[in-house]
């Protein structure tokens, strides 16, 4: 690693949770800057789990760092995608960290996008019934959302994230750098996320990605300034609820309908990734909020054209392939953990920025809107 | 279930833990009393998990119970023993819960021994990350010791409940009339466990059950107060140290020697079952402390000679076939959870009902010690 690299502008946010705060460094240089940065730890053993992809492009240098910083490391190396969070997946890494001898005091450390943070932030939770993790996100998706809350899990036949723990990480380092490998596909499916903060709860965010999005596609300040502004959003609700009893249910804003795409073309990630599926969410969202009578459909209209805009899919037919009817679409997010009672809860919107948990929306309202929007 | 049966003396040892305190009822006729009792925990589903042989003894009346106390109720059944801790066992459970759409609000409940307590307490921590779970256990091992405190977890290849997860429950139900279906064995093995109470902190419960095994073994009031008695100690330990950082690992006497045996033995339960292995490992804990010069071998002979009178074992060469040499099982304990930076950390004592926590056992007396047992 270069001094010169860790001495670069860095944005640091912290994430308050009583006994268990943690900070996120967002800034360049911060993979070949682990070792020092892993430090104030004070652990002895690293077990870095990554996928194929990111090992290719970040894990020498990763490597090098830790045991330039006194650490013994090892690393597991996964399949890259989605089919890799899976209970055969996450014994394999299980067994791959209690061979390493990672040990309670030691750490897990992720390296890669939402898969590898998801999964090996789950066997972290796991291991001898929990140590400690470092979250380090390689994608934008990951930096600004799945990183940072705790949120871990793997996938089964039922769903997604169906099963997994809460278990914060205890620092997250996003290399901004590391954003520049990544093809535009997954930056854009990363951008649905950024987006929906604010979507959620910040009007004057969303206008500014409206002005200024381009920039932040290109680089520079204007997209370190976005990951701190999603991290400090997420950070700001999960500080306030942490296991999702209230507030933090905003964050599934586009996900309920999102989940149930996903699942419906088998989490085949050529036809659809997850931001994809939260950006038609979201859009989908607010037109059925629309159609509700929450909400100007001008609102929704606003909405669905700057997802378009940078070139993210809004409706459901923008998926290639038979996703089948609205009854299945329906079938598929009664799977979804947000379920209570037999009522679906889905985040609704009053306008930009002014979304809220809507708990009891009856499954036909969602039935008659999903078969509108297939056939128009 | 009948009014009598749940109108019978009970005992209610209360763990006090910030925020998820609960109750341990203790008594008959509560399994057949279970859909009245749970009313109070506001669910819909229960998913229950129990092996083949509970089933066959207790599932339908507690089945009857549940839907006479209005609650919708599925089972699992899972074959009996060890080898179900396994992560196969815990994706068919897993998959099982959710195809019976067990919801977050919803309950799991594990009826039977330590087995599908662990199994099916790590289901309910994962499980959509986290839903309450209920504690039925059948046998005195997990009524005195594995439904009580959180613990839960699967054995990988490289040892016992290195996966697992903190999760309480939120009720426990020992029903005492499951205890007379149990074979001696069992019983016997339970009953290492309750002696451990008194070795670590409670010298007169341990010479209270000199004087009066033989009556917690026919069954009636001496046995009730001896379940109570355990599970108050336990209960009073898990409050102050839920998580292990300190305390409670006294409850740990026995079993670094324990499962460095059972590990051994390959988990061969015709060979060896978890108390037999605690046994031993409490008769050994307080030879090494002779040896150490820490407590008089006459204060190990008289806990040996204890654990001898009621039939359980007390020496490595009690367990049939071979187990391999002293190296062998303590490389078999370098892979327990206890281990800090190469140390071992045993469980040692200065005399009954004073155990105390060392950290830096190092390995070379352990082998000379487990040298001379394996000669001796």
């Amino acid at each position: 690693m270069s001094d010169t690299a860790l001495a670069a502008p860095r944005s640091t946010v912290h994430v308050a949770l009583e006994g268990r705060g943690y900070d996120v460094e967002i800034g360049p240089g911060l993979i070949a800057g682990a070792g020092r940065l892993l430090v104030p730890l004070g652990a002895r053993r690293v077990g870095v789990v990554t996928d194929e992809n990111v090992a290719r492009l970040h894990l020498d240098p990763l490597m090098a760092s830790l045991e330039a910083g006194g650490l013994a490391a090892s690393s597991t190396v996964v399949p890259a995608g989605e089919a890799s969070k899976s209970f055969a997946v996450l014994e394999e890494v299980s067994n791959a960290l209690l061979a390493s001898k990672v040990e309670r005091g030691d750490l897990v450390l992720a390296l890669g996008g939402g898969v590898v943070g998801d999964l090996a932030g789950f066997a972290a939770a796991i291991l001898r019934r929990g140590v400690r993790l470092v979250q380090m996100p390689t994608t934008l998706l990951a930096q600004v959302d799945s990183s940072v809350g705790g949120k871990t899990g793997i996938n089964t036949r039922h769903g997604k994230n169906l099963i997994g723990a809460f278990h914060q990480p205890s620092l997250v380092l996003a290399d901004a750098d590391a954003l520049s490998t990544l093809p535009l596909r997954d930056f854009r499916a990363g951008y649905a996320e950024v987006a929906k903060y604010g979507l959620i709860n910040d009007a004057a965010f969303f206008r500014w990605l409206e002005d200024n999005w381009q920039e932040v596609f290109e680089g520079g300040p204007a997209r370190t300034k976005a990951i701190a502004a999603s991290c400090a959003n997420k950070a700001g609700v999960v500080a306030r609820d942490e296991f999702e009893t209230g507030e933090r249910a905003l964050l599934n804003l586009g996900h309920t309908f999102g989940h149930a795409l996903e699942a419906a073309v088998g989490y085949d990630d050529k036809r659809l990734v997850h931001g994809e599926g939260v950006a038609i969410g979201m859009a989908l969202a607010f037109r059925f909020s629309a159609e509700l009578g929450l909400v100007g459909a001008d609102q929704a209209d606003r909405v669905a054209a700057h997802l378009k805009a940078v070139g993210l899919p809004t409706r459901i037919q923008d998926v290639p392939g038979d996703l089948g009817d609205a009854r299945r679409l329906l079938d598929l997010m009664g799977q979804d953990k947000k379920v209570k009672a037999g009522k679906l809860t889905f985040i609704l919107a009053r306008g930009v920025g002014q979304s809220f948990i809507a708990n009891d929306v009856a499954p036909e309202n969602v039935l008659s809107f999903l078969t509108s929007e297939l056939s128009s």
